[in-house]
C-alpha cells in the first residue's frame, strides 16, 4: 500500500470481512470501483498508473469489521457529479458487506463542484435573520388547494416564522397546480410583510423530471421566489449539481426523501455530498422523532454541513422529523445558533389556535436566541 | 381497514414490529407517506376522503415481522415520476424498521409512465436476433482512449457479440471524450459489419447532469447510435422517465450502479420501477458472481421485467456481475432465451486471445440457443 498524491478522492468503507481476507477484499473493491476488471486484465500501463488508485489504509475496528480507505485519482471522476458517485459507491453499493463511511475530496474538485450558492450567510440575508437560529415550518397536507395553503402561509408569516417551505409531497397536482400555489403563497407572504414589516422566506417544492423542474424553477424565480426546495435523491443528485451551478438559479434547501435506502453513513450523504453538490440547507430527521437517527449521527451530520472549507460555503443543518415544540430548548442547545429548526405537525395539532401556537414558538425562539447571544 | 378502488397505488412493506403495535405502526406509515401529519391534524374533509388512503391488509409473517399493504389514491402521485417515488418510499426509506417489498400500480398510471420504448421485441429487432439469448459485453477499462476502446469494440463485433456496451464508468473524461469515443466505436462496428454481414449494437454510456446527458443523447443519436446505457440511480430515476418519454429518444439499457438498497427488495427497484420508468433492458448481478444476490432474487427480478402487462412492454433481464464463460449453460437454463448475457472480465482475462475466446463463447451461445429452439 503506497500513498497517493493529495489530489486523490479518498473513500473510506467499513467492511465486514475476516482479517485473513481483508487485503484481498480491499484490492477487489479498488478494482471494482475503477476498472471493473481483474488486475491481470489491466494491460495498459497508462491505465495502471493514472487510473488505478490504491488501498491506502486498512485498520481493524472490531472482530470481523475493518475500516479501509481507498484513494482514487481525482481524474476518475471526470469533473462529473454522476461519475463521482459512481467512483464512490456505484457498484460497491450493491455489495452488502460494506458501508460507505467517509469521503474526502481534494480542493481541486471544487473547480467543478458548486457547493452552496448562498450557504448559511446567504440564507440569513434572505431571511433577514443575521444571528441566532431560524424557525421554519412546512405547508401541508397534500390535498389542500392553493387558497388553503396560502391561508396557512399567511398565518405562519404573520406569526413570524422565518422560512415557510412547501411539504416535499406537494407536487404539481391537478387539485393544487404548482404555478397557482407559488403565486398564492408569495402573495400571502407579501401581504403579511406589510402587516409585520418582515418578509418570511417562502420556499416552493420543485419535483418531477429535470425538464419539469427546470420550468418550475424558472416560474418560481420570475414570480419572486428567493429559494427553492428539492429532494436530491428523488430527482437525482446530479440535478442538484446542475441547479446549483446555473447562474440564474436560486438557493436550495434539500430534503432527504428516498435517501434512507443507501448503505452510506448519513453524515456522508446528507452532510458532505448534499453540500458539495450545492445544497444551502439540508433537512434531516433529528433524533427522538419519527425516525431513528442517533444523536451522534445528527451531530456528525451538522458538523459536516458547517465545517470550514476553503472552497465550499457552510450550509445550514435543518433538524426536522416530528420535532415537538416542547423540545426547542434541547434542540438549540444541541445545534447552537447556526441552524434552521423545522417544526410542522406539532404546530398543526393546535387546530384553530395555529396562529397563537406558532406565535408563541416564534417568541420562545427569539428569547432563547437573544439569551444565547448575550450569554 | 376498508378496500379502496382498483385505481390505487398498492405498496407492500415488511415491518419489524410486535403484533400489539402493528396497527398503529401501519397507520403511522400511511400518514407519513401521504399527509405527513397526525390524523387529528387533517382537518379538511376532501383531503381525508380523496388523498388519505388506507391500510388494506396486515398479516403476520413471522415473530415480530408483518406484511402490510397500504393503498394510496393514484392521484397522490400527481402523474409525476419523482412524486411516485415519494409516495412509495420517500420518508419511509429513512425508517429502518421496514422494507419496501412490492408495489402494484393501476393500469391508468401508464397514461404517464412510459414503460420500455422498444422492450424485448424492439431490442431483438435492433440487434438482429429474433430468438434465443443475446450475448453482450462491456468496453473497458476506464483510461483507454477512443482508439483503444474502438479496437476492443471491433474485436468483439468481429467475434459476433450482439450488444457491445460502454462500461458504466466511461464518462466524458479528457483522456477519452464522449464524442470521440462514440464516433470511433460506431465506426468500428460498421467496419466489422462489412466483414461479418451482421451489425453489432454498440451502446454508449450517458452520464452527467441531465443537461449533459441531453447533449450526449442528441450527439449519439445523430452519430448513428441505436440504443444508450444509463445508470438511473446515479442520474435520477425521473431522468430515465424523461428520456424514455421523448419522441426523439432511443432504447435504454439500465445499469444498477448506486442502486444497492438496504430496505427495498431488488425485484421492485430493478424489475418494476426501472421497467415502468422506461428501461428496455436492465443489468443486474447474477447470483454467484461478485455480488450477493440469491437465485430467488434474480428469478423474481427477471420475472418482474418480463411479466405480461396490458400497457408496458416486457424488458430484457441482463444478468452480469462477474459471469464466467464456464457458467453459460447454467445461466441459459436459469433465464431461458429472453435474456441478454453480459460477460466482461471473464473475456478480458484471455489477454491476446480476446478474439478467440469471444468467438468461442459466441459459438457456444449459438449452439445452445439453437438446441433450445429445437427442443
Amino acid at each position: 500500500m503506497h500513498q497517493m498524491s493529495a489530489a486523490s478522492i479518498r473513500v473510506t468503507y467499513l467492511i465486514r470481512v475476516a482479517a485473513a481476507d481483508v487485503r484481498a477484499r480491499s484490492e477487489a473493491l479498488l478494482l471494482e470501483q475503477a476498472v471493473e476488471l481483474p488486475r491481470a486484465a489491466v494491460r495498459n500501463h497508462w491505465v495502471a498508473e493514472h487510473i488505478l488508485g490504491c488501498v491506502e489504509t486498512i485498520a481493524a475496528v472490531s472482530e470481523g469489521i475493518h475500516r479501509v480507505t481507498i484513494a482514487h485519482p481525482v481524474a476518475t471522476a471526470a469533473a462529473d457529479p454522476a461519475q463521482l458517485l459512481n467512483v464512490l459507491f456505484g457498484n460497491s453499493s450493491l455489495q452488502p458487506d460494506l458501508l460507505l463511511e467517509d469521503v474526502e475530496l481534494p480542493d481541486a474538485a471544487f473547480d467543478w463542484l458548486p457547493g452552496p450558492r448562498a450557504g448559511i450567510g446567504g440564507l440569513r440575508a434572505l431571511a433577514g435573520v443575521p444571528g441566532g437560529p431560524l424557525l421554519a415550518t412546512a405547508l401541508k397536507p397534500m390535498g389542500l388547494d392553493p387558497a388553503g395553503l396560502a391561508e396557512l402561509c399567511a398565518t405562519f408569516a404573520r406569526a413570524g416564522v422565518d422560512v415557510i417551505k412547501d411539504d416535499h409531497g406537494l407536487a404539481d397536482h391537478p387539485f393544487c397546480p404548482f404555478e397557482a400555489r407559488v403565486e398564492a403563497c408569495l402573495r400571502a407572504v407579501e401581504h403579511a410583510a406589510r402587516e409585520t414589516g418582515r418578509r418570511a422566506l417562502y420556499v416552493p417544492n420543485l419535483i418531477g423530471t429535470p425538464e419539469r423542474i427546470g420550468r418550475q424553477l424558472e416560474f418560481a424565480r420570475r414570480a419572486g421566489a428567493r429559494a427553492v426546495l428539492i429532494s436530491p435523491m428523488l430527482v437525482g443528485l446530479p440535478l442538484l449539481h446542475q441547479l446549483a451551478s446555473e447562474s440564474a438559479g436560486l438557493p436550495i434547501i434539500a430534503h432527504p426523501a428516498l435517501g434512507g435506502v443507501l448503505r452510506a453513513a448519513e453524515p456522508v450523504l446528507f452532510g458532505k455530498l448534499f453540500r458539495w453538490y450545492g445544497a444551502d440547507a439540508v433537512i434531516f430527521p433529528h433524533s427522538g422523532g419519527r425516525f431513528s437517527y442517533g444523536a451522534d449521527t445528527c451531530r456528525a451530520l451538522a458538523a459536516a454541513l458547517r465545517a470550514g472549507h476553503p472552497r465550499a460555503r457552510p450550509a445550514f443543518p435543518v433538524p426536522a422529523g416530528g420535532i415537538r415544540v416542547e423540545r426547542i430548548v434541547e434542540l438549540l442547545d444541541f445545534y447552537g445558533p447556526d441552524c434552521i429548526l423545522l417544526v410542522g405537525g406539532s404546530l398543526y395539532q393546535a387546530g384553530n389556535a395555529l396562529f397563537e401556537r406558532t406565535r408563541s414558538l416564534v417568541e420562545q425562539v427569539a428569547r432563547l436566541a437573544s439569551a444565547g447571544r448575550t450569554a
